[in-house]
């Protein structure tokens, strides 16, 4: 499978870009086609430190959408609609889109803060069109864990969706990083709840002096 | 301590009544001291049956106020306003209020459909007055395995609170109940996102075939 991962610069893309590049092509987009060439390049030197391989480039933004399967939306939630509108000439019927996108504001603490729609999903939603399909997804997963290949990470992954065959696709590439268990947590509707996980998790590493945290239901 | 289960009735209510039971004194609160007395003695035959003992007695909700230090709110969203209004004369300062409340429905699936002061907490803290020292707690804690009381509990249990001392209080009857994990989780404002963690927690173990689900952070 292609999967385009928009935002793969960063440190979450960076995990799914060196974990998934052990099953699939990873395309990493960036709005500078350097950056996300050199991105590639690191993963792939990381990779080999560890005595493994993966098919890893860069270029930009709508390239990486137009040669991909799947394409993740891993950026900062300020820049998610300029992104989204930027790639939507090239985003067709039936392309999988998975939003890790987390609106949130830092004041002492980490607050939740969805735009009026409700969350961030249902908001892309909106601007997509019709045939993408939209899944909310890796927002409870630590991307500094994620990001150490070495690391084991025994967490779960909750998935929120419309489509049935596509929630069961990015669950498939959730079942492709060994340790991570994905559970469907219900319609894209329900995004809110999984979102606000991120600042929720950040807030009780920090409370708690804990590190990096992820979810496993029990 | 003397802890007062508002609500004591349900079944949230009867696992910290028996759990709690074993290190401090229980006064299940109900409308009616005719429903909180059958549940004590319920309560406290299943205690028996387990070759344990436990000081719990039931009354009407005002009057469990009136002896306890610590009053649990443990009572459907729709009732707790009212019930808190029937209560606010007798809750003085440097009481602790516990919400365990948490506003949802159900259209197939859970949603979180919180007040417009963003969470049943915020909501709770307009009308409480100043000196009652409200805490958020046991959203994410399964009931039906919190009232079973030979069940291991290996989960966390997420804390708000703007007082640090309560919360250092409320931590502390976490740690009572065996094996559960106090989390602090951050100030009342931080509600929603854990509020939010009971329709999340339903609609995961519906949609995965799970029963009864808790949260553990790794």
């Amino acid at each position: 499978m292609k999967i385009a991962i928009l935002g793969g610069t960063g440190s979450i893309g960076e995990g799914l870009a060196m974990r998934w590049s052990q099953k699939h092509d990873i395309i990493i987009g960036s709005r500078k086609c350097e950056k996300a060439e050199d991105s590639a390049n690191k993963y792939c030197t990381i990779l080999e430190e560890c005595d493994l391989t993966g098919n890893i480039s860069g270029c930009i933004n709508a390239d990486a959408v137009k040669q991909a399967d799947v394409v993740v939306l891993s950026i900062r939630y300020e820049h998610a609609i300029s992104t989204i509108e930027s790639v939507k000439p090239y985003l067709k019927d039936g392309h999988i889109l998975i939003s890790i996108v987390v609106p949130m504001t830092r004041d002492g603490y980490f607050k939740y803060t969805p735009p009026m729609e409700g969350s961030a999903a249902m908001e892309f939603k909106k601007v997509l069109p019709e045939g993408v399909k939209l899944v909310s997804a890796f927002h409870n997963v630590s991307a500094k864990k994620l990001s150490d290949i070495e690391e084991k990470l025994k967490m779960d992954v909750f998935i929120c969706g419309d489509d049935e065959e596509a929630n069961q696709i990015v669950s498939d590439l959730v079942w492709d990083i060994p340790d991570l268990r994905p559970l469907i947590a219900g319609p894209l509707e329900v995004s809110s709840m999984v979102e606000s996980l991120t600042p929720l998790l950040v807030n009780l590493a920090m409370y708690n002096k804990k590190k990096h945290l992820g979810i496993q239901c029990v």
